[in-house]
């Protein structure tokens, strides 16, 4: 078991999205959270009782305020972000339903992290009492200052001899600042420990092709069947997969049982509002040990 | 390809529902909204980018006006709506749940246009450039005055070359003021070039039996099969299909191509909250070229 | 059939729970109000055309205003309801979905109910003109004087020759004040002419191993097969199904058909929001005898 | 003090409203609560405390259920209710602000009282055991059977030596059924025992001029002048001044107090959303004792 | 007067506000609505009955079509509007109260107009048929080119006959790409008609100081001096009062008359929650003719 | 400028209040949050910018938790809140208008706090690096466990130097248990440093008839005038004026410029919706400078 602190990097953004499955606009209310990759991943591992800090780039102002009391609130440290640049990053949602997918309009360029020289954090400080860094492939996409950032980010933490992970999350719509995926992302992977990410990012990430042995991997699924029948919110359910293989690979007894625990995270996070993993310790321990009947608990 | 305005006719009424799987009156609160058989089709004719009128009465009154700019913010153009009358037809509607059936009340009768007189309309203005028109058992089952000027529109339809298209669409709780569904609607579809129809309606309001070859009438049902999972909204989708149906014949190269886009735009329209399909032809045409995975699109 | 006022009794608290899927706290917002076993079974009863009343102790004060006055809306008669205590009790309840189980977090100790005394009720006059007596495993759970309270009331309506049922519902949170479950309901049993329990609540409250013989039990399933897809409310839907088998029992010409009533008034229970069973009688019946179709009733 | 029920009749109404001060449908949503002057003095003297019946034709569908059901919770008694008729009167209500005044459309024509026959309401029974009958000026400008219908209750009432109170109410968009205030109001109120009005009330109802000695009427209006302040809504206050005089006039000790209760009742219902005078007697006696200080009650 | 379509110029943005009084994020919900001082100029003008285009530049994005679609609800023509750019600017809104200010954070910047091209509009066609151009000082403060735009706008409408107004409208907050406010606007404001400006606007805009001779502007100012009590949306106000001083100019007999049309329609906007002045001809001419005593309208 | 870390000890409840001006249950809501004297202090002074630590007993459930999160977002430290009791206090508020008074109904016997040892604190370990210990009346007025555990408290601060405010706020519905307010805050104010009331709080909880010197306390008051317009929340002022007292008095020059900043402070918390006062320092200094206008922010 590691000892220390937990640091994840990267952006957060204002969260849009129209009440229950209404397309936008249809009513004149957004609901208005925050989420992002990292952010997620920070968020699911303070609730599962880890100590967290989160590192990025937020304006100080009072979209920036809020964004960070969230963390807090949720039991984030943030005494690492850096209060500069002149916008949040913003994304809509539009939660689909059946045959209508989900829709998501990034409104992110400009945004304060993207904008961020890449001298603006002081690694050496951030990773100072740390065992574990988490990255994902979506700040490298945002910006080269971004890129080198996250490159720096990496190089330090190995020196510091502070294990790595990486959510390789690909995103098309991003990477338009003139470098590629493959180009900025195969060199962090030169730094990672673990990385994380299903076959298509992992071609169009690091552009190389990945044989899964898909029967090594089987997991006791049935349990998980119906999960297709009500996902009441489709975006974060990878992040927190992360999270609970981060706990996992740390507080548990192998690598079957962390990712048993990872795919409960997962799971109990498609059932819940928001991008942010609002789940406990407690409840996801016993979603992988088999608890999921759905009954009324009293 | 036909080229020209399309215009509809028929009733528009306020919609008084619940908030989600609420009984009437539960909350004291009510999702109002417009729509209305015809009103729905003209609206989904707009959204994929047709050049739609509606036509139609309704009274002088903010409640009226209200209605109009919806249609407006919609696209359907409203020039040829007469403005009169007393009362905007209303109905309430509880939204069911598994065993428990979606309840409609009607209160609609003295509506505007079933006041309105068979010579309120000009059908000679209303069809100049016009190439298409769209009515269905709806309108005639509400008044004789409004039976008469069903059957003057799609005569005037015919003297002028418009095609018309006549959703049977029969409502037992109508047809009140002295004449049978047959006795009118076997009139109507004399002058039809196209009636969409199920089983039940043909029989009820034409009086005759249907046999339908059924394996004919195949489509690539698969992908529609999780459809009973979760309808947002059960009303309306018989008018997306019949849009659907209307682009198709006049837009896509083939009757096959036509019903696959009007199972799909009534497909996605069961997705919606509302009456009105608001839907865009981008995202009919994926779902009927076979995208409807429902995944985050980002 | 039996004549005469129905009558029940228990405890009625205030239920508060977060918007839709939501955490607690997720929004700063608790969707407020009543219900509990004994009182849902009252309005159940009250919502199928009987002559109800509730016997309870409820507080001289707003919030339990507003609880009577909600049970005078769904019919029930709260004349022998006794104003008297310094709180309603709470319950907090967290709606699950898919693998995530609801939460219900009790503040309901030193209830009205809980602390009134054995002496408090009159039961000869309750039982006035009364025909049937509905009480739960609930009550007697709560605290001694309440136990007393139940054990009181059974006897009297024995004496009076009312019939008595009881909804044996074993809750493993309450039982506190020093008695075990089984030394007081074994003693409840006695003067009761119908139980109603799974197996776990006849093993927990009476002490007793139950072999149930499935096959004579055995009901038209296949209407009901679909309701696992979108259960509105887990709450309430055993004391729905107690509500109609009282119906039935009374009203219906076999056990058989009641067993089939009951389990119709269950099953649409949980389709509404709330605990209490907002149904009617004329709902049920339709179920009851086959019509689930879910389609638009217009 | 006079002893025995008290009896209202007239109309109950849907009112719809958007959100606070918003304008018709820039949100989709309305509050939906009922209301009408009659049944708006039926509530208040409900919670006055005293034993109250409304009477008036409720159309038996679940709108019609809602609006008895509401009536039940204010503790109205609804056994006199008769259920018949196609629709329940509908009005949209726009709150105004500052210089924006409030607006109302009706949507009231047609209404089940509207319709109903002069024959269909048995005065000698409703007035059995009744000591007070209230009516106003609105329900005989809907119709000229809801005129003979007022003017026979009047009349039965007088024969029952049954005290009568008329609001006068004049309401200019009705009266269109071929008879003019004067002609239906100048007999009404020669059954009356107190009528209630303003000037124009008088003038347009009556006919006749009236010298109001301003002087004589003068009230402790000191402690209600910060009123225009923040009116939380304007509709109804009228109706729990009425309210208050007549509960006034029946258990107070002179007409002075009676008017001094009626005031404060109606300056408290102009602080509650709704057509519905949500008091207590024990609020309204105490404002009318010169505590409106609206400080914090802790 | 003069006939011809008006045409305004300028941004549109997402407006996000808290609900009622609440601070940023106090609940997790944002009312999402559109506006800007030159279209709430042009939504003004459309609601009063003229003939308004709106011509901008807005991403081709769901919020961009939802921006377009609710111009096209208020009556607004939107076929000059450029499709183009990468986001629509985005404001957040606090609503003050009493001591506490209302606060604007602006996320304005890379907006679709602030960086669309000179070269993109064509304002020879943009003014067919026109008869009055409306500016204001915002869109020259934007960006290099969105002055330019304007500055292109204003001489081609002086070319072509068009009448020209500016709304000075100082906003310290912008102006930040190198040139001053004077630089620009009092270039602009030699093509200009009308100028409308507080001391403020004068001085901070065009850099001279302006002696106002205040005797000769006095209105008719006791009707609104109930004004200050409940504003319901501070934002807006000017631009309703210019929408209101363009039609008086256009349509009403004198200056005076139209000051004080502009003066009422202000007053109504204040009393409108957003910033489109949701007006109607109607209202602001009765408030103008003194109308203002904020009854109910029945 | 006293230095070190500021402690608050007592309470924090659920707040439950119905939406806008309704009264309770008026709709199926209910606006959840946290408050308490005492806590809406420490959240004062915690959003002014001082090091602030609330200690409180509060249950390990999830209705405390979300109360420590809250803290937590709010900035005010919560590692020495004791996870202890069964129940969490509730309050119920109705939020008055005009003449109509706020109604609260406290929920708050037998709540973690009030049932706590009076050795559950270790209140050496507490103040360790404290300079400022700020209580109130409302505690020791809880139950005589509440009250020893105060008294320990202020000793403690007196041995250890640490500075003691105590806000005197007399509760009448408290004091329960059989001391008297005069019995035990007579002994607490022998070891306060700074004691806040108003008359009435004098006297009821300390026996003395106060001198007050009226003169020599006068303010700025004009800036202040308008407040009785539209107050927001009434429930919270006089706790935000102490925490600007104790900033205050920490920070500002003289004592005077400490009344001004708390005046200032108090009159923002009126302000903003909820118990706790979300205000700047910034805010409050700009309205203590004057400025108090009102407008827009641009």
């Amino acid at each position: 078991m590691i000892k220390g602190k937990y640091i994840a990097f990267g952006e957060i953004m204002l969260r849009l999205k129209p009440p229950q499955q209404e397309r936008f606009f249809q009513s004149p209310l957004l609901e208005a959270t925050f989420g992002g990759g990292e952010a997620n991943v920070a968020v699911g591992l303070a609730r599962l009782g880890l100590d967290v800090s989160y590192v990025s780039v937020i304006p100080d102002n009072p979209i920036g305020e809020a964004c960070i009391r969230e963390l807090n609130k949720q039991g984030v440290n943030t005494t690492s972000v850096l209060r500069k640049g002149d916008r949040l990053g913003v994304y809509f949602l539009e939660n689909g339903s059946n045959q209508r997918p989900s829709v998501v309009v990034y409104d992110r360029a400009h945004s304060a992290i993207a904008e961020a020289s890449s001298e603006d954090i002081n690694w050496n400080e951030v990773f100072e009492e740390a065992s574990w860094f988490h990255i994902s492939g979506i700040t490298p996409a945002i910006s080269l200052s971004a890129a080198e950032l996250s490159l720096k980010a990496v190089k330090t933490a190995k020196e510091k001899s502070v294990k790595v992970s990486c959510d390789l999350n690909y995103r098309k719509k991003l990477w338009k600042y003139g470098k590629t995926a493959p180009e900025i992302m195969s060199e962090i992977v030169k730094y990672t420990d673990i990385s994380i990410g299903n076959e298509e990012d992992c071609q169009k990430s690091l552009g190389v092709k990945v044989d899964i042995d898909v029967e090594s991997g089987k997991l006791q699924a049935d349990k998980y069947k119906e999960l297709t029948n009500q996902i009441v919110d489709r975006v974060g359910g990878g992040d927190a997969f992360a999270a609970g293989l981060i706990y996992g690979l740390n507080r548990l007894s192998d690598d079957r049982d962390a990712l048993e625990f990872a795919v409960a995270a997962s799971s109990l996070a498609h059932t819940i509002p928001g991008d942010l993993p609002l789940i406990s310790l407690d409840e996801v321990k016993k979603l992988a040990a088999g608890s999921g009947s759905g009954r009324v608990q009293r």
